[in-house]
C-alpha cells in the first residue's frame, strides 16, 4: 500500500493537546521517579509492539519527548502506516532517564490510540482493495484528537480525511426541512458558502435521492441503506448525473464494507474508525 | 448498583478541553446551517440511545451546548450511572436550531465516549460483584481526556479512581534498579514523598513481592501474573503482612476478571477500560 | 440589497482576539478614569457614524462592552450590512460609566475597521451590480481579524467567503513546478483532498488556462490578465468545460471590476477589500 | 532620517499574534502543497517589493517563518525604517519548500500592513521636517496590533509612541464632566496616578485651554481645531505656562499636517496613521 | 485616612491568575470533600480575622468563590482599605457546601497575601502622616501578582502605584554608562519615550545629583542616602529646580520612614512593603 | 544537610508563571533601556547576596533569563539549599545588556521569594535537627507560586511537600459534620479515594483523637495544640495504633518548634513557611 508522501499535521495543530496530555500526567510531578532515580542518570529505552498493527503517530511521540525534554534524541524506527508485528521496534530514545520515564505513559497513550485508529482503517481499506472506492473517517473522533485521528486514518488506509464544518457542505433533513425543499437548500447554500466547495446533500431514500441530485448536489451521502438500495441507488444517480460523487455511511462494518464498495459508491465513510478502534499494545523498556 | 453519590469533576478541570473540541469541530463556522437554518428558529431535540450502555457525562453534553449558547435549556434525561436502553432519552435541548445544530456532533463525541468508558466498566464491575475486590481504571486514558474518563469509569463500575503521577508513588524494576535494591527504592520513597501517600511496588513473581513486603511496602501491584500465581502471591502477602493492599494488573479480559477477583486480591486494574472501550451510538433527533 | 440573512461569527472565533485587543489597551488600568469618575456613575453613551459607509460588526462591540462589564445594557441601532450616513445612531450602552469610558477605544478600534471592509466591500458590489459576476475577498487579511474580516466583507458585498489553506484547493506555479505537470497536480490534490473540495488552478496565460482545463480542473484563477485576455481566456474556458468556475483576481480597483466583471467570469476576488479598506470615522457620545 | 536606533519589540508581545494569524490562514493544514509538494524538497524564496514603500517588519517575518519551521534561514535583507522601491528585495528565506508555501500568506499579511503603516508615517514625518513638532500615532489602532503598529510608526516617521491606558493620563470632557472642573480633575489625577506620569487635559477651546493650564496640567491635546486657533492657543498657553506641551490631533490629513506644525505645536498625533494605511504590495517568490 | 475613591482592578487583569490558583490547589478535584459531603448540602460560610490588620482584595475572593460556583452568594462584609480586628466578619458566603470548601484554601491564600501588604503599608503609611510625603511601592512584588500587590498599597497606605517598565523612565547607571553621560541618557530618553511620561534619574551623590538635574532631569531617585545626605540633596536640588520630583528609596524601614519623610523627599518607596510582607491570619467558618 | 538529591520541578509546571511574570514587569517594554543602551551592547552580570539566606530557584532565574533572550548565558553559582552569605555570588550571566536589564528585575523578584522560603524553612528545620521530627509546608502559598514554593521548602528544610486537594485526603470538621460521624466520613474515604493514598483526620482534642484513631484513620493531624496536650495526644494515639502517623500544626513558631518536636509527633506543619517569608535581598550588578 503507497503510504509513502504521507504528511504528518504540523505541530502547531497537536502541541497544545500535547501539553494538556503531559500536565495532566504529571499532576505536580513524577514523585517516584524524582524520589528514586538520580537526576543524572542516563539510558537508552526502546517502545515495542506487543501485538501486530500499523504505526501512526511516532513524530507525536517525540513531540512529547522533546516537550519534557529537549536532549533526549528520538530515533522513529517504523515507518508511518507500515505495518508492525509483536516484538517490532518502534521508537528509540536516549538520554536522562528521569525524563524518559516522565514521558513513557504520555508517549504511548498517543502512540496506542494512533496505531489504534491505523490498524482498524488498514482493515477496512483491505476489504476494499481493488475497487474504485476510498474507506474516509467522519467527524466522529474523540475530543481533541481531531487532526491527528484523521492523520491516523490516512496512515492505515489512504482513505480521505473529512471535513469540519466549515470545510464542506453537508445538507441533511434538518437543514431541507428549514428552508422547505432540498432544491431551496442547495441554491442557498450555493448563494452562500465559498465557491471551491462542494455541494453534497444527505439522502435516506431514492426519492430523496432523486430529488437532491435535480437540485444540482455535486455530491450525495447515502445514509443507512442496505447494499440492494445502494446498488439501485448508484445506477439511479449516475444515471441522471454521470459525474456525481456518492458517498455511503451508516451501519458499515469490517464484514459489509467489501459488499457495500461493489456497489459502485466512491467513497464509504465510517466512524468506527476514530470512535471505536482498540489500542494496540506497545510497551516502553529501558535497556 | 449504588452510584447514587457520583460527583462530576469540576468544569474548570475540563472547560479548555470542550472549548478546544468546539473549535476543532467548528472550524471557521457551521457553513451549511448558516446559509440553510434561520438564524432566528427555536426547536427542541433529544439525544437518544441506539444502543444498551451506561449513561456517563451528560453535564459535559450541557457544558458544550452552553458555550455554544448560552441560551438554551438543557435537561439531562438519564441519570449519571443508569443503564440506558435503545430508544431511552438520554438529554432534550431546546432554543435556537443553528446553535443546537452547531453543537451536535461535539455533544455526541463526548457522550459516545464516556458512554462508552462507563459501559465496559459497568461489564467488568459484573464480572466481580459480590466479592471483595473492585475494579480500577490506570493512566493508559485518551490523551486530554483523564479527568473525564476516569470519572466514566466510576459512573460505570463504582472503579476506584487511580493517580497522575503526583498523587501516587508506584515503584517499578527501573527505579529499583536505579536504588540498588527494593529496600532502598521505598526507603527513598518514603523519605522524599508527601506523608498522605502509600508507597507502592510492582512485582512480578514471588521473590520480588517478598522483597518487597520485607522493604515495607504498603501496597504492592501484582503484574501479569495468571490466576495460580496470583494466588500464592496472595498467601504469601497476607503472611507476610496481614494489611498490605494487593493490587493484580495486566492482561486483565472480561472472561478472566472473575476468576481473578477469586484470587483474593483487593483492586484489579485494568487499561481497557479507559484505551479501548468501544463508543456507544447515540443520536441528536430534532422534533 | 439583501443582506438580511446575515450570520455573524460565533463569539468562541473571535472572542480572545476581543480579549487580546483589550488588555492591550488596558495595560494595567484606566488611571484617568479611575481618578476622575466615581465607581458608581450610571450614564449613557452612543456611538455615531461621522462619516458613510456601512454597518458591520455590531456585536462585536457589544462583546467589548460586556467582557468590561457584563451589567452594560448594549442595543444596537443600526442593521448589520445597513448603510450608515454622518450622524447615525450605530449603538447605544447604559450603565457604568467607567465601564464604558474603559470599553471605548476598542469598542471603536473594531467598528471603524469592519465598518471600512463593508465600506469598501459595498463599493465593489455596486460595480459589478446587475452582473452573474460576484465579488470575493481573499486570504490577504490583518493578522488575527480573518474570520471578522471575512464577515465584513459579507455584510458589504454579499461576497463569497474564501478559504483557508484547509478548506480550499488552490494550484499555483509552485505546486506544478513540483508535480512536474498541471496534469499531475491535479490528479494527486484529487487523489489526496477531501472529496468535497473543488479543485482550483491559478494560471497567468492561455496556454496555462488549456492545460489546467483539460487537467480537469473544477475552477479556474486568472490572475492578473487584462480586460482583453480574459474575454479570450472566459471563450476558450467554457468552450472546453462549460461548468468551469472563473475566477479572476490581481489589479483589480474599484475603476477597473465593472469591466472585468463584464468579461463573464464567475467571481472576482481582491486583497485590498481587506488589506487597505480606509477606516469609517465613529465617536462614542456620553448623554 | 536616522532610524538606526530602532528597537524590535519583544517576541514575547507579539508571538501569540503571529500563532494566532498562522492557525488561522493554516486551519487544518495546507493541503494543496501538502498533496502537491513532496516533503523533502528545499528551495530559496525571495519577498520583493512591487510598490515603494517604507520597510518595517521584517524581524515579525522572520518570527513566522520561524514558528512554522524552525530550519529555515531567514536573512533580512532590507534594513527597518529604509526606503523600499519595487523590486527591491526585502526578505530572502531558505529551506523546506512546503514550510515556506505554509507561512506565505502569513507573513506577508503581516509586512503589507506594517510597511503600510511605515510609510504613510513616513510620508506625514516628511510634510513636517524641518520644524521642531512631531508626529505621533494614537490608540486607533487595529486590535491585536498595537505594539507592532506603533513600532511601525517609529520605523516611519520616528514619531513618538502614544500610551494604552495606564501608561498616560489624558483628562478629557467626560472626566472634567464628572469632577465638576477640570481644576478638581487635575488635582484628583494628581493625587492619584504614578508620579512619573504628566496629567494631559484635551481642550476643545481657549477657555478650555487656559482652564486647564490654570489648573496646572503638564501638557494640554487641542482637538480639532483649525490652523488659526492653534496659533492662538500656542500663543496663549506659552505664555501662561512656558514649559507646558502642546499636542495638536484631530483632523490630520497629509495635506494639512504642515500648518499644523507651523503653529508651534510639540506634537500631531493623528489615528489615521494606524487604522487607515494602505498595505504595502509585496509578493513572494520560489527562486 | 480617606481610601473611599479606591478603585479595584479590573477582573480581566487577574482572573487568569485566579484560575491558575484555583487549578494548582485543586490538582483533579478535591477528593475528601467528594466523598464526605453531598453534592447537595447548602450552606453558609464566613471569613474571619484572627489578627489585626487592612481589609484588601475582598473582590478576589469573590472572584474565586465565583469562578467555583457561579451560583454561590457572596457578601462583602469589611470595606475595603478599612481596619479590622480579630473577630472581625471580612466575607460572607452562601450557597453549596462542597463549593465553598474546594474554594476555601484558594479565598485564604489571596485575602491572608492582600491584606498583609496593605497592612505593612498602614502601617508606613502611619509613620508619614502629616508630611508631604507619600509611600510607594515598587516592582519588587511576587511574580504574577503585580497588579494586586499595588492595589494592595494604595488600600494600605494610599500610596501611588508605581510602573512596570514601559509605563515610567528611571534611568540607572547602567543605562548612563551605556551613554557615555546622564545629559546624553536624558536626551536620548526625552526624543524617544512617550511624551506623557516624566525622565527619572536614579542617583546615590550629590554629583550625581547635581548632574541630573542639571540634564534636565523631571524626578530623581535618591538611592540609599542617609537622612544627612538626603536633607543636603533635598537643598541642592529644590536649589536647582524648584519643581522637581523627589524619591527616596533603598533602605528604608518602619523605623527611618519618618524621618526619611522629614528631610522633605515628595515620595518614599520601599520594596518591602510587596516583598515581604506577613500574612494576615483569617479563617473560613462554616455556620 | 543532605540536599544533593534536590530535584527540580519540570519547567512545564511553572512557565507560563515565568511568562506571566515578564509580561507584567514588561508592559509593552523597557523604553529606558530601549532609549538609552545599544541594541548590540554586550556584557556580563551577576547576582549577589546582600544578605545571609539560603539559595533555591536559581533554575527560574535561568528559564526567565532565556525566555527573553535564548542567546543569553547563564550559569549557577550556587548550589540549590546551599547556604548563602553577603557578597556571595549566586548567578553570572553574559551576553545582551539589553536583555539582561529587561530580565533583571523578574528574576530577582522570583530569586528573592524562594530564598525568603528556603531561608525560613532552614531555619525551622534547624530547630528540629536531631528530633524524629520533620518540617513540612501547607497549601497556604502565594497564589500561583505552589510548585515552587514547595520546592524551596524542600530547598531549606528537606521537608515534606504536602498535597493538593487530589493528591491527600484530610479530613476536617465540616467533612465530619456532613457525614454525622468520623467513622461515617472515614468509611466514606475510605470507599472513595484512590487506594494509594492514607486516610488523615484533623482533630483538636484528645477525644477527637480517640474517634479518629477508632475509626480507622492511617494519620490525624493534630491541631492547635500545645505542646503538653500534644504530649498525651501522642501516647494516647500510640497506644492505640502504634503505626500512626502524628502531624501538628497551627501556632507554630520558630521558637516552639523544637519543643513541638520532642512531643513525638512525626510532622510538624507551618503555613509561615510559605505565605509569611521575608524576602532575601539579592541584586544584579552589571560587571
Amino acid at each position: 500500500m503507497d503510504t509513502g508522501s504521507l504528511v504528518a499535521p504540523h505541530p502547531l495543530l497537536y502541541r497544545s493537546l500535547v501539553e494538556r496530555a503531559l500536565l495532566e500526567d504529571l499532576g505536580t510531578g513524577d514523585i517516584t521517579t524524582e524520589a528514586t532515580v538520580g537526576a543524572g542518570s542516563r539510558g537508552r529505552a526502546c517502545i515495542v509492539a506487543k501485538e501486530p498493527g500499523v504505526m501512526a503517530g511516532g513524530f507525536v511521540g517525540r513531540e512529547v519527548f522533546h516537550l519534557v525534554d529537549p536532549d533526549l534524541e528520538v530515533e522513529l524506527k517504523a515507518e508511518e502506516g507500515a505495518g508492525i508485528r509483536p516484538g517490532d521496534l518502534v521508537l528509540e530514545v536516549q538520554g536522562n532517564v528521569a525524563s524518559i520515564l516522565m514521558a513513557e505513559r504520555t508517549v504511548l497513550n498517543f502512540l496506542q490510540h494512533l496505531c489504534g485508529v491505523a490498524t482498524l482503517s488498514r482493515a477496512f481499506a483491505g476489504q476494499v482493495a481493488g475497487s474504485w472506492c476510498r474507506v474516509a473517517d467522519t467527524r466522529k473522533t474523540t475530543p481533541g484528537m481531531r487532526v491527528l485521528a484523521q492523520y491516523a486514518v490516512s496512515a492505515g488506509g489512504r482513505g480521505n480525511h473529512r471535513m469540519d464544518l466549515s470545510s464542506g457542505v453537508l445538507i441533511k433533513d434538518n437543514h431541507i426541512a428549514a428552508c422547505g425543499s432540498v432544491g431551496e437548500a442547495v441554491r442557498r447554500a450555493r448563494a452562500r458558502v465559498p465557491h471551491g466547495l462542494k455541494i453534497q446533500v444527505e439522502v435516506s431514500s431514492l426519492e430523496g435521492l432523486r430529488a437532491a441530485v435535480e437540485a444540482g448536489a455535486d455530491a450525495v451521502l447515502l445514509d443507512n441503506m442496505d447494499t440492494s438500495l445502494l446498488e439501485q441507488a448508484v445506477a439511479l444517480a449516475r444515471g441522471l448525473s454521470p459525474g456525481i460523487l456518492l458517498e455511503a455511511s451508516g451501519g458499515i462494518t469490517l464484514e459489509n464494507v467489501g459488499a457495500v464498495a461493489a456497489t459502485g459508491v466512491d467513497i464509504i465513510s465510517s466512524g468506527a474508525l476514530t470512535h471505536s478502534a482498540k489500542a494496540v499494545d506497545l510497551s516502553l523498556r529501558l535497556m
